[in-house]
């Protein structure tokens, strides 16, 4: 094989800077759910096929990637079946497992599967790779990342504000500046109530999603497609007209149009009392309630929630909300769940273009000692031992070449100090240590460098 | 649905206790192989099947999970191919894609197609999970992950030292007694030599590799099947002789046997070399020179090195070797690596019989604050926000639900600390702090809570 290799179309290599950039947004958000009481889980990539379809819609079976099975696969397919070429049955045949889609559905049998052995209410994050067979385009991957953190078993709206707590300080602690935004199910419902067509609530809310893109304009062209008739869309021009308004306008307007809806009145009282506790919560960065905000609508129940970067325009970096019955579909009926989903691709394409990434300073590596050949080797064993021995990362270039090389290879891994210790060095029981970025270089007696190094490189050591 | 649900045979779901030993294990070796230099990557689950076929032998390419195509996946296959049933052969037209069987093979492809922006010798780390279609039985799993740590680009016998440092340290970390042992192909292949059959040398290494399992008898045996003359293996009969016998008396007979082999000499020469540095790194594992030792052989061109436990008995916990033409698969010739991969699931296991997670003492709540009611809301919300601004991971629970059951919530979890917060205390502007496993419990002021945490929870808080 003399061609250059390649990957699959969809799925990236990730290059140590970009891993440790990746870490970096893994570590924090991993931190975080942790300081707010969460437990991780892990699921297997692979599904029983099972456990999958049916759960995305028609649209979402198709983007499963299937695994044939093994052995003779087409053991149980009869003649005539496979003349039939019906790929839609063979698959389903000859395959038996996928891989995951997303890390709700697994959750959700997890918790079903698990029940007995939970503590409810259960408070999980799950930060695993997913895979769909879309069409790959810049910005959407084959594989690609999801961290999940949701909790199941408690309908108190403290989860939400706890949620949104632990947004405002992911991001927080990224330095990228956000809006929150929130809506409520049940205030779409009760809208589509109001307009006399609860029937049409998927429509009505398909419709309002493309106010923030496309203006009233297209909303209104949007519901007449639907049949929604021109007495409602006149009223929702009223909606419509308070959406740009403040909060509190917002829920004065909807107080008055929602009176006599009883689901609509309770979607609002959860908002504002939402609202309420995250005032007391100092959350710190903006909350808007969103009343065009729908976000997989057939799924959601209550609250929903959508990030957005204040300064970078991207699309929502994270999102969820609560479903009450998730886990009904796997037979466990009831059991109330609220949950976000952080998009790390996204927020690792803010970061960086925000250049937040580079106070961090990723080297993996802090020294490196240059190899003088074999008699100089114990000595520099000697010296990354005590510099291991204090947690610094270090090394020793491996092979006898030119120091010129050695250099250049400190240079391109950004290694911040290079120790050099030649027969000179050993002789006087000392080593020359070279700072890279001020080139400054120091005559320092072996015994000293343990004071050295807490003065002048822990800081310089990547943490974890 | 009503059944319980159900993953796939021989994949995990890892609850919150598995996942945070499993955590401990993973920190653990990252962190020790950072502090020898090595930079993390990452390859994509999927890899094109042309990179995978044929790099594990037949039986390797039997236990490949194979990605069926998405869309009508038999459009290349015609219906006399479809009517042949030939499974082998449509299934390299009906799948594309498969995933990864090991951590080596993307490694190698990774280097080849990123050859140009990389930093020779690459240092990589890599822990990720690998898939094989292998039958599931206790201890293997066709999901499991892989700890890989390599260099490629140096022949330098310092990098085996500096593997067999990571091993040393690693389990010096885990607390976990190891034996490692070492070999090295070119003295099998001296061996070879000197018996006159070079062309046997891996039915000869087959052979020997079953010395410490099976004793000398069946060596003798499994040698007479395989054609080894007489005199051959009474040679190697006082081979076997010397493999009880300490390092220095081994490499002493073998000296003598191999005197006239080119290639055994060199390999004795590398192994002396290889000791004689061990001990000046002072590694405090004992250091086994094993001439049955083959891992792999046809693969490994250098240094073969395996790890066991001292104490447990599970087969190997980590093993490697060097291989000199690895990259030559794509294409990319004459580049030597060297690497280990430590496995994570018997290294639990090792733990795990051995009691030493128990030290860690795992939760990921280190203070649970009791719900007293919508009033106390706010006041709980304010020791939260204080606990999370010490970095301590803190809950409220969510529902407004008996004491009781919020008290054995905490048990479960196996939370260390609970704060009630009532109307009484909320008056004194106090809370009361109780440390779950005394039983103890102290009134504290709230402008005490922060000396209080540093004094009394800090410790009780995971790392991380």
């Amino acid at each position: 094989m003399s061609s250059k290799p390649s990957i699959p179309k969809g799925t990236r290599d990730f290059s140590t800077s970009d891993m440790l950039k990746r870490e970096y947004i893994f570590e924090t958000i991993k931190q975080v759910f942790r300081l707010y009481g969460y437990q991780p889980i892990e699921t297997p990539a692979l599904e029983n096929l099972t456990t999958l379809l049916g759960k995305y819609g028609d649209e979402g079976d198709k983007l499963l990637f299937r695994i044939l099975n093994s052995g003779d696969y087409l053991s149980s397919v009869n003649d005539e079946e496979l003349a039939g070429r019906d790929t839609g049955k063979l698959s389903s045949k000859i395959c038996e497992k996928g891989l995951r889609y997303d890390l709700t559905v697994p959750f959700a049998r997890f918790v079903v599967q698990h029940r007995d052995e939970l503590t409810f209410p259960f408070k999980r994050y799950q930060i695993q790779p997913v895979w769909r067979a879309d069409r790959p385009q810049k910005g959407r991957y084959r594989e690609f990342f999801q961290c999940d953190v949701d909790v199941i078993g408690s309908d108190s709206l403290l989860n939400e504000v706890e949620l949104i707590q632990i947004i405002d300080d992911v991001f927080r602690r990224l330095r990228v500046n956000i809006k929150i935004k929130l809506n409520n199910r049940k205030i779409l419902a009760g809208i589509a109530e109001y307009a006399g067509m609860p029937e049409k609530l998927t429509d009505i809310t398909v419709a309002l999603d493309k106010y923030e893109k496309a203006g009233w304009e297209s909303v209104k062209a949007e519901m007449i497609v639907k049949g929604i008739t021109d007495n409602v869309i006149a009223e929702f021009g009223a909606i419509v007209r308070v959406i740009d308004k403040d909060n509190s306008q917002k829920i004065e307007f909807l107080n008055s149009i929602l009176i006599d809806s009883q689901i609509g009145t309770q979607g609002l009282q959860e908002l504002k009392k939402l609202l309420d506790l995250l005032q007391k919560a100092e959350i710190k960065s903006e909350v808007i309630f969103d009343l065009t905000l729908a976000r997989g609508l057939n799924y959601y129940t209550g609250a929903i929630i959508e990030v957005k970067s204040a300064d970078v325009s991207i699309g929502s970096i994270c999102g969820g909300g609560r479903y009450d019955n998730l886990a009904g579909v796997f037979g466990m009926e009831g059991v109330s769940g609220v949950g976000v989903s952080f998009g790390a691709d996204r927020i690792y394409d803010v970061l960086d273009s925000l250049n937040l990434f580079e106070k961090t300073g990723f080297s993996s590596t802090t020294v490196l000692v240059l190899n003088f050949g074999d008699a100089e080797t114990d000595y520099a064993l000697r010296i990354l031992a005590a510099l291991r021995c204090m947690e610094v990362n270090a090394e020793l270039y491996p092979d006898q070449v030119k120091l010129k090389k050695q250099m250049s290879y400190a240079d391109a891994k950004k290694i911040p100090f290079i120790i050099i210790a030649g027969a000179d060095e050993i002789k006087s029981d000392s080593m020359n240590i070279k700072n890279m970025s001020t080139g400054l270089q120091v005559n320092l007696p072996l015994d000293e460098l343990r004071s050295f190094v807490n003065e002048n490189i822990k800081q310089r050591q990547p943490s974890g």
